[in-house]
């Protein structure tokens, strides 16, 4: 995957967040109200909605209204891309760190 | 995990920057010096020196200087750290997907 990516921008910076990261957390368990999400958090429901706006932007949750009522739901597959391009990397690490050994065995 | 975490913060933060990634990317394939950072990125050295500092607070990049010479390394424990927050995320939704289709099975 290409380092410079908008949308890892976004979803890295979405994560950067304890309350952001709360509500993702809460949101592996299943779908869940804006109030839901608030409870936990202590937080006021207009500074829950900002914070779910940077997390919709980011593309990690999307949510849906049904009367005045929104649920919200984790957006597995973006996870997915900010895990595998910290894997990847970790992977780079760790062959070269097997070349290494190799190298050292063989000398 | 704990998801209000300082250190989390500072890591996706510090990952939230193509610049950063390509430095961490460059990294994960071996050290190297704050000059090798540089040259990919056609960027002038105190600006690069300005992306370790973030990388070097965050905890995923230490650096050493050697006479004039700074050289970079990956630190892949704090890669993982930031890996097992969203893999443990995933796993979550994963696992009441399954119990989702087992019940789904039985009913």
């Amino acid at each position: 995957m290409l380092n410079h990516s908008p949308s890892l921008d976004l979803m890295f910076a979405a994560l950067a967040d304890g309350s952001r990261r709360n509500m993702v957390d809460r949101l592996s368990r299943g779908p869940a109200t804006v109030k839901q999400l608030a409870e936990p958090l202590a937080m006021s429901l207009p500074a829950v909605m900002q914070h779910l706006r940077v997390l919709e932007e980011s593309g990690l949750v999307r949510s849906q209204k049904t009367g005045r009522v929104r649920t919200c739901y984790l957006e597995p597959a973006a996870l997915n891309a900010a895990e595998q391009w910290i894997a990847e990397r970790r992977a780079g690490w760790l062959s070269r760190l097997d070349r290494l050994g190799d190298f050292l065995e063989e000398s």
